[in-house]
């Protein structure tokens, strides 16, 4: 048995999501203790989306679903780290493969990479 | 400027740290706008302690200072991904390379990686 510290953020721990095979880090969410277990179950990245109160099976609207090799929790229990197979290519609801498809340059942001996926397209089907 | 959401998670953001050559993630901490200041500024990483509520210098205590060298922001502008040079070679308070030395094999938590200084040792200092 796994003790993940959820009390320390009110039920959520942030949880990193990492491309297995190169090590990029393509998002972060959070999980309550039901998507802590979900994911574990059934090896499918899920979390707890705060914008809707709900269970949120990543990749269930777009098909982006995230196939998790491995699993890591930090030394406090209150942070998990999730290397994944980025089915699509892409987690970033906006289309890009990472969500930090910004980096600061000179005060600042800039995009880099381009996007796989048409938002409009995808979230509208 | 750079338009970071701090106002969503209290004044915070969570910040993931990378190790900037094999991309390793090392840690996560919290900015406030004060850190994140500060951290543009030294180009060393700079948090705010949630428990000791204060600015926190990364490696101040153990010398294991962070050194910037890129940094993104999110779709969300609400989380920040640092890449550093990781002074010392140890980010983890318990004297590991990285947070998250511990890998979930078959429900129990598995300790990677050997411990690079005694915690006993760079803390008493």
């Amino acid at each position: 048995m796994i003790d993940i510290d959820f009390a320390k953020g009110d039920g959520l721990v942030p949880v990193i999501v990492q491309d297995h095979a190169d090590g990029t880090v393509l998002m972060v969410a959070y999980m309550n203790e039901q998507s802590w277990k979900h994911t574990l179950e059934t090896g499918t990245a899920t979390f707890w989306s705060r914008s809707r109160g709900e269970l949120w099976i990543k990749g269930q609207s777009s098909g982006n679903t995230q196939l998790v090799k491995d699993v890591f929790v930090d030394c406090d229990s209150d942070t998990i780290l999730l290397q994944v197979e980025q089915v699509g290519g892409a987690a970033c609801h906006e289309g890009y493969r990472s969500c930090f498809f910004r980096r600061v340059v000179d005060d600042e942001l800039q995009v880099q990479g381009e996007r796989i996926f048409d938002p409009a397209e995808v979230y509208s089907k």
